[in-house]
This record gives structure tokens, C-alpha cells and sequence, in this order.
């Protein structure tokens, strides 16, 4: 069975949330891992909306120590705190993270009640941050106007299904269905030869998702990504903004559209709307623009990978 | 004429922020000026959807640096730079504060465009914060596992007003209406004595409202903020939970209500609900039987003082 992988979206907005919009937030649901990408002010409240458990998340990835991407994180630890988590939780984010955090915990007098492991990204060079069984975590620079990551979830090879009609005809070992099924074929003590293509189905195409949280226009993210499944790419402003996407590091939706068709995503997600428009109908056409295959980020949907 | 003086709460929660309900923040009007007193996480949301402008706070007030009381802060002063403001803000709240939000901005390499003074409240004793023309506040120290204070906002004697009648038969020099109005008795150049009694109004009772965030039962409150007309107290737990509430250094709604009693308030104003009572009736109940005129504070509600 193929584990569901996908993406809900928690909030949409850069800057003054306005329009009903929210600060960056994203649940990242594989099988039965959920992580929480970026962390912006509300987080909870949002989830709750949406009838996300929060208690699931192990793991937390922020981008970069702008407030709009980490700011419901003390909150949510307070959170787990009160409600007497046990389960440790793996935080990864850039230098700095770490001493905001404990700055909070020191004032309020906090002995958090369950282990929390700082993992510091590295904003320099991509990197392995979580090896799971089914899915990696990686991390890779975004250039923003301070020391910021994105994040690549690839799906990893799984087990094989078995072409049960095949195997019922033969007496194979444990042994011998682990190896087919880990892709490997196998040699009977009767010198029987179990090759992998004639007793697996050929696994799926292996998914992944790229996000790409605040970054100016940057062609070399292609080195990183690949051909993401799903890309979601900040698209803060129109073209009509684009000077001034430049000047603070951040994108248009025409840009987003580019780097969606450089890297041969398969589809684009766009959020960090600028809260200079209340409709976002203009961005969207800009990004279609160059990648038809592209879409608004909405508020309590989830996307399939 | 008299001034507004009224509070709009945009939050009523304590610890977990469920049942659609938010951490503490209350925007205090006073004529033309406007304070926030708290300011939990989603602050800025939450004014939102109440209409509020919250570009014409300038004085905030910070009880104590448990998350839920000031966990919204650093969006708001971020949304203020963005929003390119100009006017100066003045931030009163315990030690720590300060390093908290520099240590915020430090990391994010943001160099806020306007300025902000911070101002240490001493949790040990009274003081007077803020000297307006027409009100002042005080805090005053609460009983909380951290330090923790309340505050006390209190109308001035203000500028009474003219028996026109009276004032329209005599030539009265704008000097002459200027000490009257200020409750002096003129003395004109011609040997007349106008009488403040004579020639004005009574002032109408001086209005007053007890901020009191967290606190555990504590009858010396009554040593600071008096006779106040409203007065909002804490009331986290039912009775069935005052061990609790004792332990967390917190109150139950009954305990709010022998306080209100013993202060002789006007009106109590219940909030800091536990996130274990879904529904507050209960709370209600055990208040008013102490102190009949106690009330449920409702999000986006506005409680005239």
C-alpha cells in the first residue's frame, strides 16, 4: 500500500496578517508521520480549525528567524508542555533558534516536561536532516535576507508488493520474501533463482515535495529540488512589485512560475501573499503565466504529493 | 462632556487556546487613547475581527512573561514596522521583557523604524506608570508564580463643565473660564468672585478598572485598587478544582467573586478560563454566589466602565 503523503496549509500570508489570512504554517502528513513546516504566529488555533491533532507532530522545521515563520512555536511548546506531552520532539531551524526559545522558557520559569532536541540547520549547503524508513528530510539554502532553509521531503524506496499468484506456487522462505520485497533477488538453498521482476510489482515513481519558504528569485534552486512532485514556492508579490521583490528578497508569482518550469515540477503551490492584496487572482494568472500547472495556497486545504 | 472609558476583550483563555477561545489581550479606550493591557498570541487577528485599529495603541502593558499573556507582542510590534509607523510606543512589563523582544529582532536582523521604550514595572509595589490628563495607570503586584503585576486605570478630575446660564449674564475673561473649569475660584480684576460651586457642574464620580491577570486568592488586593467599578479577575477553575488553583498560584471564579466583594467593586468581570470547561455557566454560578453582579467576559465584547 502506497502511504498517503501530503500537505495541509495553515496560513498563506507574509507580513500584517490582514484579508483573514494567516503566517506560514504547514502540516506535512506521511503515513502516520505528521511534521510541522514553519510555525507562524496562530498555529494552533488554525490547526484546531482544521481538526488537525497536534499532539502528532514530532518533528518541526523552520525555515529562517523572521516572525511570520516561528512566532506560534514558544506557544505551541507551552502547549505540549500543559497538556503533558512525553513524546520528544525534534526541532530543526537556523542558529539562533535555540536561544529565543530557552530566552522564553527562562523568563516564564518553565521546566519543559518532555525532551526537546535542537537540531541546527546548516544555510550554506543542502543537507540530510531526517533519514525515516520511508521518506528523508532534507534541508537546502534559500537567499533571503538572513541565514534561511528549505526544506525537500522525498519519499524513499519502499517495500515491494508480491505477486501473490506467482509465490503461492513455490515455497519461499521468510528469508527469500524479504529479499524480493527489499528489492533484491534471491538465490533459494535449492538453487532456485527468485528474480524481482518476475515475483514484485514495480514500485511507484517516488514522490516529493519541495518548500521553498522566502527566497528572492533564484535559478540555482533547481540544483536542489529536481523535478519536485509538488513545489510550493513564496510568490509574496505581483510583477508590477517586482522591484521591490528584490529589494527584500522575495518573489513574484511570474518568478515562482519560472523556477516551477526550470526545475520541471509537476505543480506549484504558491502562498506568502503580501497583504497589499486583498484578491490574489492577479498572482495566479502571473504564475499560470509561465507554469500553468499552478495554484493558490488555501487555508485549511490539503494537497496530495 | 464625559469621556469613553471601556475595554473590548479580545481573549478569555488560559493555557490551551481550544474552544475557539484566545489568550489575553484587552484593548483599553480612554476618550481618544487606546492601551492594550496583555497581549497573548493572535492579538492582532483577534482586533481584526473586532474592528479595532491598532495602529492607535500607544502604551502597552505586560502583566507578567507566562506565553499566554504576551506570546502576540513581537508579532505586533513587527506588523508596526511594516506598516511603517512612526509614532513612538512605550511597553511597560517586568524584567525580561526587554531582553525577550531584542533578542527577537537581533535574530532577525530587523531594525524597528520607530521608537519603542520599555519600561520595567517593579513587581513589589504600587506605581504609577503613566500620568495622562484626563486618567492614570498604576500597577500593583499580583500573587503569581512569576513576578506578576495588575494594573489600575483611574480617571482624573477633569475639566468640569459651565452653568452657561449663569456664565452668559457676566463678562468672565477666557482666564476666568480656564480656573473655573479647573475647579479654581476666580478672582476677576473688577473684585468678583466666581464660585466653582456656583458657576459649574458637579464632576461626575471618577471611574476606575482593575486589570488583575493571574493571581492566586489574595485579599491584600484590596490595599491597591479599591472601590474600582470594574473590576476583571482571573477565574481559571471551578471550586472543585481550588487545590489546583492554589498549587498553579491561580483562582477559582468563587474566590474572584469574595474579592470583588471585599473591594467593594462595582461589577466583576470573569476571565482566564481553563481549558478543561468547555462551557463557563459553571464558573458564572460560583461567582455570583459571592458577588451577584459578577459577569463572563466574551471575545470581541465591549464592557462599559
Amino acid at each position: 500500500m502506497i502511504p498517503d503523503f501530503e500537505i495541509t496549509v495553515l496560513g498563506n500570508t507574509s507580513s500584517i496578517p490582514v484579508h483573514g489570512r494567516n503566517h506560514t504554517a504547514q502540516i506535512l502528513r506521511f503515513g502516520q508521520d505528521f511534521l510541522l513546516l514553519d510555525c507562524g504566529e496562530g498555529m494552533q488555533i488554525q490547526a484546531r480549525k482544521y481538526k488537525i491533532k497536534i499532539s502528532r507532530i514530532k518533528h518541526i522545521f523552520i525555515s529562517h528567524l523572521h516572525g511570520d515563520h516561528y512566532l506560534g512555536l514558544v506557544g505551541l511548546l507551552s502547549s505540549y508542555h500543559l497538556a503533558k506531552r512525553e513524546t520528544p520532539l525534534t526541532i530543526f531551524g537556523p542558529r539562533g533558534l535555540d536561544e529565543i526559545i530557552t530566552t522564553h522558557f527562562r523568563w516564564s520559569d518553565t521546566k519543559i516536561g518532555y525532551q526537546i532536541n535542537f537540531v541546527q540547520t546548516k544555510t550554506d549547503e543542502m543537507n540530510l536532516l531526517l533519514d525515516e524508513n520511508l521518506f528523508q528530510v532534507y534541508s537546502f539554502p534559500l537567499k533571503h535576507r538572513i541565514p534561511t532553509t528549505g526544506f525537500l521531503i522525498r519519499e524513499k524506496f519502499g517495500l515491494r508488493s508480491l505477486v501473490k499468484e506467482k509465490i503461492e506456487k513455490k515455497e519461499l522462505s521468510i528469508e527469500g520474501i524479504k529479499s524480493l520485497r527489499a528489492g533484491i533477488d534471491y538465490y533459494s538453498q535449492e538453487g532456485e533463482i527468485f528474480k524481482v521482476k518476475e515475483y514484485t510489482y514495480p514500485l511507484p515513481p517516488l514522490r516529493s515535495y519541495a518548500f521553498c519558504s522566502d527566497t528572492i528569485f533564484d535559478p540555482s534552486l533547481k540544483n536542489h529540488i529536481g523535478r519536485a512532485d509538488l513545489l510550493y514556492h513564496e510568490s509574496t508579490f505581483m510583477e508590477q512589485d517586482r522591484e521591490r521583490a528584490g529589494l527584500t528578497f522575495h518573489s513574484t508569482a511570474k518568478q515562482a512560475g519560472e523556477i516551477a518550469k526550470l526545475c520541471g515540477a509537476k505543480k506549484l503551490l504558491l502562498g506568502h501573499f503580501s497583504s497589499r492584496y486583498a484578491k490574489l487572482e492577479g498572482l495566479l494568472a502571473e504564475a499560470q503565466s509561465e507554469f500553468p500547472e499552478s495554484e493558490l495556497s488555501e487555508e485549511g486545504q490539503t494537497y496530495v504529493i
